[in-house]
């Protein structure tokens, strides 16, 4: 038989996305649709007092303003999380459709809903907002002072919104242990944006009763839940739609703007309403990735033995839960994992400010936990002059490691195979010694570090996948999955197993790639690096169910025992002697048709999934480091990954290069900055927020180990968000390498090297 | 446990097409369509020579120019019936995409695909087609000759279709009994239109490999089968979506422009293309009413006793075979049944003809058959002196009647309940003493006919219906069936019978009106009457199926078993004492979230339907007659049926009226007609066609006689079709009573009945 997973098939939506066919959001609101603008605050924080709607109401074209005193008065949580019937597991519901307490400069304060988009923007401009002004607070360690202004008044009196520990042994007494090296850094991430290509929107109306959205989301069935609990609504009243989505990393697994529309829709009796951000308010309005400051101390013996850790995160939530805590509880539950030590002290902290609001971004609190943990493990090779590759192998969870909450295993030597791929290809040890005792104002540096990450959500939360299957009278098949492409070639890599599966070539397998939550079999979505590992489970499972029931349509048509029969590349097979005893389609168009027994052909099943599983990788980077310009060039960078077996080589690739591409951006570039006497802030737009593009890169390398995971049904495991999670790191132990200097912040631009190398006296004023 | 079965709920629709928010085709298709209009014939018969397209394409907007020497050498069929295996049953396949041998005056010969209409229309007056005329023939009876022009010279020497028979005793040798009266007569029915609301419009787009066509259909995935047969594809590279449907009747009962759109896709690039039938197109080019000439001789005892009878049909096919002998052969079929007699000989004949082409409408022949049968029997009445309702009390279908092909059984005295209803209401007896002996200019009558009508295709043709059921988390659950909504109301009854089949409230139920065929389960649409009653099979099962799987995850979460569970208005109830012990929306939920055994719930069944169902009833006509002015006021109108058991009363009242809203018009006024010298269309307009509207009627008055149908799961049975079978027949049995005039043609117009009566002497020159 011949198997599809493993191959390099071009991607089943690549011709549709590549000339321009593909349908997105905006491409399928009605022509007749009404126009949403928000007016947005212009304070960092205050109350609106009143809001004055008589101009814009008088504007040719403006149907309908409504402002923050016309909503319901319900919170409702936004985070794209699986539900749970657990009060105490539930996401935090502290926004409303629109918020009288406005707690960021942008937060959303009254819609105009217009015939046109003009007449909406004049509105908006038309309104007079009038607020009561009180102080506000950016950073996050100061916003846990006791006397900080309170963001959230009727959550308590501080403005943390979770505090979570983990303690193994008894730090404070091991860290007595005479002769200890003691290293200790401050590590520092910024806010940044996802910005995928296709900014949120979506548009809503209403029929027979209920309330439709179609959704640039990647978490249909979870925006429906969240979408009816806004609207104090039961959950079968609305429908999600989710058609092809020009990316996501996380910001769109979040209910957006999808409940605001909805209730839009049902204030102008029904009526197509369509709400799409401009670039601005995505930057701002949407979700950001949480700016973290970690505190690490490690006590280590001299040949680098970790004795006893402490490690601290504050993590800068903004001015709404959203996926709050899940992300800093993350970074530090890889800390005690990834280096084992028997004595660790954890703190996690997760602070209001009044800045946007954090949600999730590809790899979740981990590229933050991976700056600050492999910045501080080169840290730890400078102090006690071990080479930090030999540090690695050394002490990185060995095989066999298994962790005792999600039971992941450590099943390969996976971080040393990875490491020999990646320094093989980056040519790291002769470049290691070559680039040894530099002094000229031009110097280059080789960096490495690893990250650690999950595939799923289990044990934490709810791990389930969906999958229906319904055979064409031709052989071909449609299949539905909740789980949800958004540009990554999630599609392709689900039809390549639904095609192994079955039985069938993968040209006869048609993914039925829009979700519509009315017909869609449930499925959470696309989030945690799990859809490829999840769905497969399903696909699997479903794909059996399919083949036994037409296995069983072969016996009643052949009359053939079901022992010996197979189902093998589209055709029905006798096992005993190998003949061809009809083709799929043969049966199929029998079957449907039989005037004796006929039967349409279908399989629908949903898998819970209980195991996870680690994923691991490096990154090796380049540079050459322009001390009197404090500018760092990116001469090489090498990722290499053990996401188990490869579904889609080709597409993994990619996926490890968009992943990079983040990376970099993240250790030198973007940075989304606030005015500090306002909050507004001051560079949201791809002008002044400096995305890292192709321009900026190298020549992109990664490889990949495949070692099977023995929990997952193809073998493979998660390797979407990883690819985000090391490049950083490597850059700035690269940049120490070269320099000597220690860079303990993102990113690592000219403004924050000049800073640093002069206080490390590389330069002068 | 509250039913909705029975209830006169609101249509589940009825605000969205209240209120014009429904979306149809044509709302739906994207802004970016490019236009398809299609060049058409001005012969009726003969050879396209040659289309010089260089004008046309020169035409500004134009973007390409197909023609008959173009397409695929593929001839398809297009009759919406189910498939079959046996190709001896398979519909005739005599048509190509566009036809280079025209056989019709607005055959289809070649399209302009423009940016825009105005550019599409010049594009097709640009168009130089250059013809080789032929001799044709637009009569059946002379369309049967030796020496009449063939219209399908691919298909042997003669232009008839088919011819059927049915021979039962010995005719020749009964009709010698000596005494026996002999009443002969000739009946004709005309060609007409379905006329429903929105002409037949479809658009089509290529998809990841595929072609996706936006249908206004009746039958979705029958469609989907003809278009890849016609594009010679397979099947599962097409896919039908159908949404809302304003009125068919048949008419969309057929691929209609299906194919020619997919195909002009492809032939852009997969561009989206839209073609929408004008009024005019729809009259002529899509499919019309067979006008059937029937012939009946009928050999009677003096008490009325039939003896020997013979029934000879002449169907008009029009120029493509479609649907073709089914309608004359179903009429042939009701004539031994409704009146049985042991020595009949019958035969059908369908014949094409250089006329549009005769498909499916409303009744599928029995409209045809029940003027030419019901007026006869008024026919034998006159001659043998017998009052026409007692004719029918004592000669029709007795009950325990079965038709040994379809098993259908005859299980009530429904003829003589509805006739006794159906007179109460007209005040028959009253009347039909008042009426009689009239001498003066305006006279006045009763009539009665009666109608025989069966419940879907069973065992002529495959009857299945497949239905799926998804359960949300608050307890509400959409369902998704085969069977189509096209203005009937089929999804209010089909949401009553789950709400009941499940055990849930009717508002917690959410029909998915659309069919999409990539994941609909298989149905094979909406015609013969059968969706009620075959939908109602797999609505149970698939319920009852749902059902067992809700109860099993009961047990799970509450321990009691299964045998102590039962589901009543959306409540898990103890039987043994009637607690509630949760809603089915807890249940939905936990059973969703729950970390042990998570499990979406759903349910998708096949079922094969093996029986049919017998469905009757009859109309009652009182007429005024202006002999002088040849007018014929229809005072009033009453139909009474007995379609088993009532799903909903107002809907099943609402289909009757419309029903009889055609069978005026098809006895009154409605006849496409053509001209003789050219085979022209005369009146494909909504002005010149006299269609029957609301001024046309008196009060219609509906009842019904609800005698639940033994084989049916909620007891109903057919009623789409039958209001339009026995208007006709009443209305000319009426002017009958009062003029004593026989007028054996529709429609009974001035112009017919001024030669009738005429040569009645009623009248004079």
């Amino acid at each position: 038989m011949s198997k599809s997973v493993g191959k390099s098939i071009p991607r089943v939506d690549a011709f549709e996305k590549a000339t321009g066919r593909a349908k997105y959001v905006d491409d399928l609101c009605g022509r007749d649709a009404l126009i949403i603008k928000v007016c947005r605050s212009t304070i960092a924080h205050g109350y609106v007092k009143s809001i004055d709607t008589k101009e814009a109401e008088a504007i040719c074209g403006v149907v309908k303003v409504l402002t923050c005193f016309d909503v319901p008065d319900i919170p409702f949580p936004t985070a794209g999380h699986p539900w749970s019937t657990d009060p105490s597991h539930q996401d935090i519901a502290d926004r409303k459709l629109l918020n009288q307490h406005v707690r960021y400069y942008g937060d959303d304060v009254a819609v105009v809903i217009a015939e046109n988009e003009i007449a909406a923007v004049q509105g908006v401009r038309a309104l007079k907002v009038e607020y009561e002004e009180l102080p506000f607070v950016l950073d996050v360690q100061e916003a846990m002072k006791p006397d900080a202004p309170l963001i959230h008044d009727e959550r308590g009196d501080s403005n943390i919104v979770a505090h979570t520990s983990i303690n193994n042994g008894n730090y404070e007494e091991a860290r007595k242990e005479p002769g200890l090296i003691k290293v200790e850094g401050w590590y520092d991430t910024p806010t940044v944006q996802h910005c995928h290509i296709e900014n949120h929107g979506c548009y809503a109306y209403e029929e027979a009763g209920r309330v439709v959205v179609v959704s640039s989301t990647q978490i249909p069935h979870i925006v429906r839940r969240c979408t009816a609990q806004a609207l104090g609504r039961p959950w079968g009243d609305v429908r999600i739609i989710k058609p092809y989505v020009g990316g996501g990393f996380g910001n769109k697994q979040d209910a957006l703007y999808e409940p605001l529309c909805a209730w839009c829709s049902t204030k102008v009796g029904g009526r197509l309403v369509h709400y799409e951000c401009t670039r601005e308010e995505t930057f701002v309005c949407n979700r950001v990735r949480h700016a973290i400051r970690t505190h690490i101390i490690s006590y280590v013996r001299p040949n680098g033995e970790l004795v006893a850790r402490k490690f601290e995160a504050f993590s800068n939530q903004g001015a709404y839960a959203s996926h709050g805590h899940g992300i800093v509880a993350k970074g530090m539950g890889a800390f005690p994992q990834l280096y084992p030590c028997p004595n660790v002290e954890c703190d996690a902290y997760t602070v209001y400010t009044n800045r946007p609001v954090a949600g999730a971004m590809r790899a979740y609190g981990i590229p933050q936990a991976m700056f600050a943990g492999e910045s501080h493990i080169d840290d730890i090779c400078k102090a006690i002059g071990m080479e930090p590759l030999e540090y690695r192998r050394k002490y990185l969870m060995p095989v066999g490691y298994v962790d005792n909450f999600s039971k992941n295993e450590m099943y390969y030597d996976s971080f040393n195979q990875c490491l020999d791929k990646g320094m093989k290809a980056i040519d790291y040890e002769r470049k290691l010694k070559e680039y040894q005792n530099q002094t000229g104002p031009i110097r280059r540096g080789v960096g490495v570090a690893v990250f650690w990450y999950n595939s799923g959500v289990w044990p934490i939360s709810l791990e389930s996948s969906s999958c229906r299957m319904v055979l064409n009278q031709d052989g071909s098949l449609q299949f539905q999955l909740g789980e949800t492409e958004i540009g990554q070639g999630g599609d392709t890599a689900f039809s390549q197993m639904v095609a192994d599966a079955v039985g069938v070539p993968v040209e006869d397998v048609h993914v039925v790639s829009t979700q519509d939550t009315d017909v869609c079999p449930f499925g959470t979505g696309a989030y945690a690096s799990r859809q490829s590992y999840i769905a497969s489970f399903s696909i699997k499972q479903t794909g059996q169910a399919l083949k036994e029931r037409i296995l069983e349509i072969a016996h009643e048509q052949t009359r053939m025992p079901v022992s010996s029969l197979d189902l093998v590349d589209g055709k029905i097979i006798r096992t005993t002697d190998g003949r061809v005893l009809k083709t799929l389609g043969e049966l199929a168009t029998e079957s449907l048709y039989s005037l004796e027994h006929s039967q349409h052909i279908t399989a629908e099943k949903t898998t819970q999934i209980k195991s996870n599983a680690y994923t691991f990788g490096c990154t090796f980077a380049e540079v050459e480091v322009d001390i009197p310009m404090c500018k760092v060039k990116l001469l090489n960078m090498v990722n290499v990954h053990d996401c188990g077996t490869l579904i889609n080589p080709a597409l993994a690739e990619a996926q490890v290069h968009g992943g990079m591409s983040m990376a970099i951006g993240y250790g030198l570039s973007e940075e989304l900055k606030f005015d500090e006497k306002t909050g507004r802030p001051l560079n949201n737009n791809l002008l002044d927020y400096k995305l890292s593009t192709m321009m900026d890169h190298p020549h992109l390398k990664s490889a990949f180990v495949e070692n099977p995971e023995p929990t997952s049904p193809y073998g493979v495991k998660g390797l979407g968000e990883p690819p985000a999670a090391s490049g950083a790191p490597a850059i700035r132990n690269a940049i120490f390498q070269a320099t000597g200097v220690a860079i303990d912040r993102c990113p690592m631009t000219p403004h924050v090297l000049y800073k640093e190398f002069k206080a490390a006296g590389l330069i002068e004023d």
